[in-house]
């Protein structure tokens, strides 16, 4: 068994005193001119220059990023988006980010029946059988899941963990607007949807609990519903939220306080638009310097974050 | 507005006189050894051999029933797996399944909140922005989709169904044994959670109904809960079931059949490792003649599956 995902995610937290992680979601028509330009002399192949820009535009941040956060999490729609050369961008940016010594979060929602999931377990976070031997894949440390085919399709996940030293994060109250729609039905036993996945997740998680009390089975909490964090802090004392929705859109630094447990840990948020693509709104820097403003949002981030765990009277012993 | 995807579907039904769909699940250490050698033997490059060995598995199956059967469904999980070059053999099949007439679902159960949906809507099935101008990126016919964060995370799909002529499979009543955990949950209204989904699906797609009384948005339901199917089948009266779970999971013939309306239309069954791997167990044709052995499998299907609508009386008028 390796280092439990869950301790090895923690002590990170504290190394760079900032529970935040930056989302590396790469929109084409957003990334500065002249990466596009390079990326098109570079071939002409259009899917490659997709690629070539996207992988640039995440070095750039990750450079930029790397000794004040913990973790980024790559959304892999936007790679998949360009099919063979997006796939290419996204294992070429986990790996770039893991030599820079971050955590990675594979943001990939992924689910299906037992035997399938096993399949997607494998790829990104264990081994996969080759025709001769065995290989790792993707190879993240973490990646987000969806519950709803229940545990036959999180059991290859969780076994992968506990093998690998990995984790995942199961999606339990989402950041948007229409979540409410399946996952706040109130069931006849008067619980929302959400709770009854919270208990879930929760005794999914035991197996997998390390020695800084949490597991490595998390959470998808939405920075969006605080009220609802506070109920599921609760239901889930074990359990690391990631916490999706703060800043673009609209959670704020005091909404995902209560995502935090008492002794300021238990919770990392994300922040993706706010900090990849801080040079639209930035004075000081332009485009040709993206890397910059994305450093001064994400040292914002930090900032504002840290004030709102010092309100809560959150923060965590030696920081 | 292209051509109604369901109709489309429904036309290529009958045209094969066939509701069955083949499952494209490569599991490379089921993949006949003569593929692997010769993958093997193409090049050094482990992740290649293992792309080269599954894109021809797959043209094997694909040229020894397309003529039979209307659709095929790859798993991308499986392809996922041997990450670029994986990416590389799945974008293959589906154009190479696409040349040879067939109707394609990419079982990818994608899912996210709608900045996110809307890029993976244009991945699998609309257009995708480059740095200049737009082009088609995999180009499916249809995928599945998993509905945990309410319609923020369909929409974008069914707007790009609509102007591509495009369909999805919305995840609704799951066919592997956990599926009960969050699926069948009571609500204080006294539904199931697969029946709130299945009125849900029934609204989205509404506005997508095409010439034959169907709509491109349909549900899936799995073979394997049949009672369940049949309250699904009276919710959902617009709405085309895909449905998994025959063979290798359980499911019979018999148990699909309250999947079809009484006019023989509604349904299209999957079978995967009952005909892929069908050489394994087959007494007439090895690993050589392995397409063979498919061939022979979705006919066996097909013939199942018609003995059980006759029974049923569920023919489709004019088979």
């Amino acid at each position: 068994m390796k280092h439990n995902l869950a301790d090895r995610l923690l002590d990170a937290v504290d190394e760079k005193k900032n529970p935040s992680v930056v989302g590396l979601d790469p929109r084409l028509w957003r990334i500065p001119d002249h990466l596009k330009e390079d990326a098109k002399e570079s071939t002409d192949d259009a899917f490659k220059a997709a690629g070539e820009a996207i992988f640039e535009f995440n070095k750039g941040i990750i450079d930029a990023v790397h000794d004040i956060v913990p973790s980024v999490k790559p959304q892999v729609a936007f790679y998949e988006k360009y099919g063979v050369e997006g796939i290419r961008a996204f294992k070429k940016t986990i790996e770039y980010a893991e030599d820079k010594g971050l955590i990675v979060i594979e943001d990939v929602k992924r689910n299906d029946i037992g035997s399938t999931a096993k399949a997607y377990a494998s790829a990104h976070l264990g081994e996969v059988d080759m025709i001769d031997g065995n290989t790792v894949s993707f190879d993240g440390d973490i990646v987000t899941v969806n519950p709803y085919l229940g545990y036959d399709g999180i059991e290859p996940f969780v076994e992968v963990c506990g093998e690998y030293g990995k984790g995942i994060f199961v999606l339990d109250k989402t950041s948007n607007p229409s979540s409410s729609e399946l996952q706040d039905l109130v069931t006849e036993d008067e619980n929302k949807i959400y709770e009854v996945m919270a208990d879930l997740i929760s005794d999914w998680g035991e197996q997998l609990i390390g020695e800084r009390g949490y597991s490595s089975v998390g959470a998808v909490v939405g920075a969006t519903y605080p009220e609802e964090a506070e109920k599921l802090r609760e239901i889930m004392e074990n359990n690391l939220f990631l916490v999706p929705g703060y800043g673009s859109q609209g959670g704020t630094a005091d909404e995902v306080i209560p995502c935090f447990n008492d002794d300021g840990y238990g919770a990392i948020v994300n922040s993706s638009r706010g900090i990849d693509y801080a040079y639209e709104d930035d004075d000081e820097f332009g485009p040709k310097e993206f890397d910059k403003a994305s450093r001064k949002a994400a040292l914002e981030m930090k900032d504002d974050i840290m004030k709102s765990l010092e309100k809560g009277e959150k923060v965590p012993d030696g920081w």
